[in-house]
């Protein structure tokens, strides 16, 4: 018998427990030990409920208490989390963890710590919720140089958009509407702003390119501009407008960014819909992949946290080898990150009109229907320094949304 | 260091050693030891290459070697590979192996000996070629009972059927063009009649419930009969037909089955087209997820095979627990399983249409221009019995196709 504690009873707390409980057996036969859970750590009492007898307030009971072999870690945030978790594992506790501030400002300290003390820090949970991507790509995906990785992080922002393309409508009646379905908080910010996103990609290129890759310097842009004519402008391209979480690596250079992208439907994740989530990995040898599940919710999310407590209860005394330096990977200038864009322009004039063609050189025009006033347009691939020297001199605002094709 | 040797030197084979070669590098990092081909078997010499200092044609040199900790089994077919392995195995040499046939046939008593001989038994390369999904199942997806796992596992026919949908040709002409791309084998036997896929899905559904399935008991059918005309009919209705390999859990009973079916673009399977596979799994927990990429081609499953090598060089003494029992598992009676059917028959007189009304009871026809003399419906969900019964009291020849919606 394996004993562990989990710190926090919120959604995904109560989801390791639901999940223990429902999968209990099999989870015993794959794991090899019985998983005991001894302590829930939380603020509050849950009288009466079946969980009250775990409860504890005070973290000290649970990191020395020596019975205690796995801490879960699903209270979120940076601190307490950090304290807690750096503690558990010098006190030779392994952690698993669905907390993706955590994992993106001190997984390499952590993990290097884990290291040391022979004990392992997981964190499945903390990207793609449910989808394994962490683990394949820990220990799948080994023998290849990945050149790019690109995801659907973000469930709320896919749902929104994918709201907004199937009934043409607004952001901010999708959003709403996102917010009814509790697919969206009433402060959607780290959501819709591509903050979450941010730090799920730093996550994913640490591991894909073994060195600390720091979230604040990842360009993130979100999708509160996207309009529903965008959205129009999407489908007479026969593409789709997704908040994209990208990093690739071009020769010695990487680059990253979070902004919404426009993709056809030869990209495996144009078919990435509503909450769903997708992230696509390229590497050298491997060729193209994906991986496709729910990014979120209750219990997919608990799948994978309980799905890392099946791997440290097998590891118990042996460090898993994960392939993250604390050596910080210096991102190449998001400026010189080349693409083409889509650029649409309302009530244009005529001379605007031929502005824009002097400058931007060969464009590919595109037109929709009863918006005959608009231009709109792709541009041949440029960089993003290039492309705001060329807007500059239109001297009115251009919408550009970047493009993946 | 870890020495290694590599049984053939076929496309796998020669991929293998130039993933290495290419990624050696990254590969050492990953895997915190150096790996080195110390031998190549192989009938042939390979005067004048690189390759033929490590040729030897006696497998006794090579499992006789206390130097030599991990083999790489790319021979294909059970014999002489289950011999050689089984030996590798006795001598305490983990194997890695790309053979689906010996993995199908002999898995489960190859993992029990491994697991007494505290080596290992890997074949991540064995199902979708370089897709992470052994692995998965086994390390990731340990908190859920999987209730299905269907898979496009067959590059050769996924090219096969997503040429005649995009051509509107027929079965002959598409199996040409992939002869000619070296897509299909001049005898396409394995691949068009769907023997490789059932190998596969008995390998996935044995890891998925733990038990062993032999791949003779899942029926099996192939996409020979599959015409241009079901291809119009499938456009129509808006859906695809893919050949799908399937096998569903249902209270206690397991259904497995290998078939073409029709899927919509809800389905994750549905946009996984050419020669690319897709995996598709629901979990009671996790929900529905999808693994999609390459499943077959030299460096793509060379990739999952290098892999397979640097998890066994970091479990040197170690046995990693694959839950894969050699209990056999019961199948349930593919003839009770319930499906729609997509039925249709050419120059339908009334007569006959009213009979297939009554038998049929509610259907729902499905019209496509030019083909006014057929008649072609869906009809409700029918066990195969079930529907054998109704269809030998038409009397008359129909195409049937599965549907899965």
């Amino acid at each position: 018998m394996v004993n562990i504690a989990v710190l926090g009873y919120g959604t995904v707390g109560s989801g390791v427990i639901e999940v223990l409980n429902l999968n209990g057996e099999s989870i015993s036969k794959r794991c090899g030990h019985d998983i005991n859970v001894k302590y829930i750590l939380d603020l509050r009492d849950f009288k009466g409920e079946p969980v009250e007898k775990l409860i504890v307030h005070d973290y000290n009971v649970i990191v020395n208490d020596p019975e205690i072999k796995i801490i879960v870690e699903v209270m979120g945030g940076v601190e307490p989390a950090y304290t807690f978790v750096k503690e558990a594992i010098l006190k030779g506790k392994s952690v698993c963890t669905s907390n993706k501030e955590l994992v993106a400002k001190h997984g390499a300290e952590l993990l290097e710590l884990s290291k040391a003390q022979k004990v392992n820090f997981l964190f499945e949970a903390s990207v793609g919720g449910g989808i394994p991507i962490i683990r394949p790509l820990n220990q799948s995906l080994t023998a290849d140089e990945i050149e790019e990785i690109t995801g659907i992080l973000n469930g709320t922002t896919n749902y929104i958009l994918t709201k907004m393309s199937a009934d043409n409508e607004g952001f901010d009646s999708a959003l709403k509407e996102a917010q009814a379905l509790g697919y969206a908080e009433r402060n959607p910010e780290a959501d819709v702003e591509g903050y979450d996103a941010c730090r799920k990609i730093a996550i994913l290129s640490s591991l894909a390119f073994g060195m600390q890759v720091d979230f604040e310097d990842i360009y993130t842009e979100g999708i509160s501009q996207i309009s529903d004519i965008d959205v129009l402008y999407a489908k007479a391209m026969g593409a789709s407008i997704k908040l994209l979480a990208t990093s690739r690596k071009v020769g010695n250079r990487v680059y990253a960014m979070v902004a919404p992208m426009l993709i056809k439907p030869t990209h495996p994740l144009f078919s990435v819909n509503g909450v769903f989530n997708g992230i696509f990995v390229r590497g050298n040898v491997i060729g193209d992949v994906m991986f496709y599940g729910s990014g979120a919710g209750k219990l997919p999310t608990a799948s994978a946290v309980v799905a890392d407590v099946v791997d440290a209860a097998k590891h118990v005394g042996t460090n898993i080898m994960t392939f993250w330096s604390s050596k910080k990977l210096e991102l190449a200038d998001a400026k010189t990150a080349p693409h083409r864009f889509f650029v649409r322009i309302s009530d244009c004039d005529d001379n605007t009109r031929e502005l824009i063609n002097q400058v931007f050189g060969k464009i590919e025009e595109i037109k929709v229907n009863a918006r005959e006033k608009d231009y709109a347009f792709l541009t041949e691939a440029l960089s993003e320094a290039e492309y705001d020297e060329k807007a500059d001199k239109i001297g009115k605002t251009l919408n550009r949304i970047r493009v993946m094709f």
